[in-house]
């Protein structure tokens, strides 16, 4: 990538956890009031890929609340995940980001057809890359996890698909498919950090396939799938047998209200199995619990129980707790993503990039789950770019 | 390896849990009265190396206890860590093991030069080649630990070793390099399960290089250290900041007794922690204690606690607890190691067998501890035999 | 008590873990090879109490099973429970109770009014006694959990409820229900060490006044529940606030695979609830999961995660994990109570034993959940007895 | 107590954690910023009890470092220990009890014979009584624990003790407990809250009864004691077997310095084993650590791992780990302390305050080890003050 290159990162749900602290710890970045700690493209693995740096990135975003990101940023550090000589260095910062954000799109509010709203988020894009001089923009969602999207044939077929969203008594995209889907219209590569529909449904890959744009998904890594990736392969490759692999996941913040709801968790629930079963080659009991505890604040736990059997039928058992700040797990990753998915833009590339898998629970186009699998695609995809 | 070249196993320590355990696990195979949970061998990526088939493996040692096998397999049984099927159908084979167990070396024994009782074990692995016509035996040492051996001149020269091993009034080598160096001298390759001196003596391993025989090491990595290798570069890969790492053992059978002892885990402690250094670039603060908690029987349980940072100074913590039969962990990688070892040896290797690292704490001849590239190492070499 | 009086110990669910673990257990105690550890009546406060002793306890039950319990006692004892010694000094006594068994009512298996189904289960329990001439029986509910019981007017006025059970097209009482009514229509205590509503309906209390019978329930405490009820009062001694008290449970065995319905789990999970309630002085976020996890046999492991609020508003926590077999902490409180009852019994004491809230997690007729509380009481009216 | 009498709480290392936490606790109380949470004599069992209340409690102490209050309350807040509001509420309050502070006595800094550093001591208390016209004054040691004091003939005879302290060549009482001689001599109560030697002294205690002063100890039970003292009634009232308890825990702060010194260490695990045979009424194995892991800040993490065994033999286990603020745990039991013992002194009680139990590792005057028994004991005792 030239340098000089100035990349937007356009954040879905730009007002919520996630996106607070990644725009706190960018800023925290810039003013060098912390240092690059979970930010994976910092590692010296990756000194010889052209990324934008800290200072070339300019952030904006969609949300459909109003909070200042200041007040949430009070909050979070106020819930311990940082100190208050971060906050004090990123105030004015922070204002700055806050005018970058315009209203989201949520169905109950828009009416006509849902292109028309597609086409209100596409000049939102087209307009922060023009008023930035910005070489590209890479578009995350991080916003609140939907309810699982029913399948329509117009999911499958562009045309089918763009013939609907003109009809206003139609609304057959999700608000994470909207946003991909105009994100692709105006020429936006797109990352779905979350496990929305998002970019998963065929008509839209093909349409970045057309456009020439890389994307990348699903759902963020940044728990006890994180471990169950780590660990699985460790079982396997000790031929030892995992008979059960049980967990719970006690989460105090925004996403433990959205994931209260059970339709909603189901979304989560199978996008965290889907892995495990693929890890262990069979389908293992693996029961899976997501509660929300609304007094643990921003941190998340989980618990996670495998029984396994070894030598002679042996019965044996290793259990694990993750206590973490889930944003702040997860916040770098996306600077992280907009970096290596700016760079792969910048390069050419289009389609899936199924060498990030290393990020993602549910990789777009990759069935490799293991995780030190996927870091050493990682590294190697990135050294070549 | 041609076919039909039949094998020998020669434990030292072998009427311990884990060379007991060994014996009835082989027993139970050939028998197929017991799946290979457990047994790396086995897997389908080994499937092209020529290793020696169980119904190939010849198993024989010593030791310097009297205790039959029969019984220690009954106590192991009662501890619950096989069940009785598996005992009915190996005691008659169990005896016939404790027909090739021979007294082991101890110094307080002992008189005369040490170079005397080591011909007296070498004849006795020569004879026990001969008596069944074994291609090459591999010997392993599952022995207790050992205490720490002082660093002496001859232990770095073979020829000054072997004048002093001449010399009635002086004990230059601890039981288990002097177990490695009458193995050396019988042609028998040699592999340290424990953290005892054993093979590490430089001029042992000049002498195995003379022999043109190869050797592995040291201390199996069954649990804690197992699990630490798999998460450690986890946390490296996601640019996590560990901080602590603390770990406490509780083990209840027999290397729990030796393990009391403050000096001898000098031993297990030492091993342990090189590699937790190594795996994070950087010393941390690594608390660890090994306790003796005899009513816990065969049973080991591990504790540990890793304290790390991430992105903007957020403290987080992950915890586990390993629970699991420490012989069912270790016999079924003595096994493996005796069948590579062989293949090793067949196909002409000698010296340190650096690409076994995945089967130990400490392992010789390489500085990679991260589990998942000591995987792909291990399979590539196997391949490649 | 006067001496010499036979005491019988009828259970409904006989051929179940807890009913067979019962059985081996009262076996092995008479045959002394085995120690009395978990039965509380053993314990030094109860020496004054004029209980029956283990060679005055008679077995018998109801089932709907008809595997024999010896078959039963191979698999617990190769679940570890218990070892051979055990088994091989019980195997005939456990014939004898099988012929001690005799078919439960089951509502798909009967035909014609409850109240014929009532007759034939008291004629069995009446006949029980007259054939070994007890002075009284102690039934006691140790069948799967039902699923929730409706609410009907008969529950609450005897007169109704013999009326409806007389109506051959009606069926007014759930199975444990029955099994109580009939017991104490033949002059029997009851006691409900499961959750379903057994004696709970008040139309039965009353009968049990109108007998001159004892009875106590529900639902045994002998896992989590006895955990919360140790450690809660703590919290609320030192003034720390609870803020959630999340729990998992992972059950391998027989109540494990009636827990997995969703229906069934309902009973469990109230009983469960009501009591963290009581003890905390108010509803804290407690989500509370019980999952079936074959592989874990006859062990069950709770894991419970429990935040607080200290001084100052100090966010800090507690977590535990209780891994036990089910039956082995169960079965001899079966014995305790059995034993307490006749005792009751013989002191004339009728109605709710509310001083046995010891024992169960929804004590009836107590609002007393502290652990050290209902210890207090109970020794204090053992005492009295 | 009559109303309106002003009480001294005069904190020995009154700027440590434990004291800091206490003045910022006690000033925040009083501003109500904060509430009574883990404060025992605020909970309604102690409504009747005529304690001073926080507005009459008036704070100084002894330290041998200098730094501000208000410093170690910064480091506090940044710990995560409370949040900015507390500490502006609280920072002119801290400025105040900085000027109440004056240095302790250090045998390395002290020249002369020990009575005279006594005298000065006695006289910063005396003064502080009059500066401030209060009623009483409680003396408590939150002071670094001290290695274990070698017994001397003198601190048995009181007479002999005064003989040997005014010889400027012999240093015969350590610190806490030269604390104790001065505090007794001012005619002040005494509480104990660290392991250290303070007034255990028998001639100590002999002055204390012939002063007419009531006094406390040893070492406050916070964390892993006050769970094993909750939990191991339960085991015994539910006649189930402890075969071992083992325990680690990871010290982050303060104290964590201390005891990672061996020697000093062994008088807080001393002070923790007592206890647990006590309860348990056997000793049983019990490897215990403590470890200094300073990332951890002001937490403190306890891992406790207890095997058990159930009815017929059964192995099974309960684990817990307990994570919190060591000086949020212990901040408000010394403001208990100072309020229960000025009570008990003003209604004249004097010698070993044997109630207090509840608040103790060791408690000093009773072997009552059982949190509920001790619960129960307290709430009487100041029921009838």
């Amino acid at each position: 990538m030239p340098a000089q290159q100035r990349t937007g990162l356009w954040l879905i749900g730009a007002r919520g956890s996630v996106a607070t602290t990644a725009a706190v710890g960018l800023l925290a970045l810039r003013a060098r009031v912390a240092g690059p700690t979970g930010c994976v493209t910092e590692l010296p693995a990756f000194a010889g890929t052209p990324l934008p740096c800290w200072d070339e990135l300019v952030l904006g975003g969609h949300d459909l609340v109003h909070t200042p990101l200041e007040k949430r940023a009070e909050q979070l550090a106020h819930a311990g995940m940082f100190g208050p000589a971060v906050l004090a260095a990123v105030r004015s910062g922070l204002s700055e980001v806050d005018s970058e954000i315009r209203d989201g799109y949520h169905p109950a509010t828009h009416t006509g057809a849902q292109a028309s709203a597609a086409e209100r988020l596409s000049v939102d894009l087209r307009t922060f890359a023009q008023r930035h001089e910005l070489a590209r923009v890479v578009v995350v969602d991080v916003s609140s996890t939907e309810a699982p999207c029913p399948h329509l044939p117009e999911h499958d077929d562009l045309d089918a698909l763009e013939t609907a969203l003109a009809d206003p008594a139609r609304s057959v995209l999700p608000p994470s498919s909207l946003a991909a889907y105009a994100a692709l219209q105006a020429g936006c590569s797109y990352v779905g950090f979350t496990p929305s529909a998002g970019i998963t449904l065929p008509a839209l890959q093909k349409l970045a396939e057309g456009q020439g744009l890389p994307y990348a998904g699903c759902d963020g890594k940044t728990g006890e799938t994180l471990l169950r990736t780590a660990l699985a392969p460790m079982f396997s490759a000790r031929a030892l047998k995992v008979r059960s692999w049980s967990g719970t996941n006690l989460l105090g913040g925004g996403d433990g209200v959205t994931l209260a709801d059970p339709v909603t968790v189901a979304s989560k629930l199978e996008s965290k199995a889907r892995g495990l079963a693929a890890l262990l080659g069979e389908d293992v009991t693996a029961p899976l619990h997501i509660d929300h505890v609304p007094d643990l604040g921003e941190v998340k736990t989980a618990w996670d129980h495998v029984s396994f059997e070894g030598f002679l039928g042996a019965q044996m058992n290793l259990q694990f707790t993750w206590t973490g700040y889930d944003s702040a797990l997860a916040a770098p990753l996306v600077l992280d993503l907009a970096r290596l998915v700016a760079a792969a833009h910048a390069a050419g590339q289009r389609g899936a990039l199924t060498e990030l898998g290393f990020f993602f629970k549910d990789p777009l186009g990759s069935d490799e789950h293991r995780f030190a699998e996927q870091t050493a695609r990682l590294i190697s995809w990135a050294g070549s770019l």
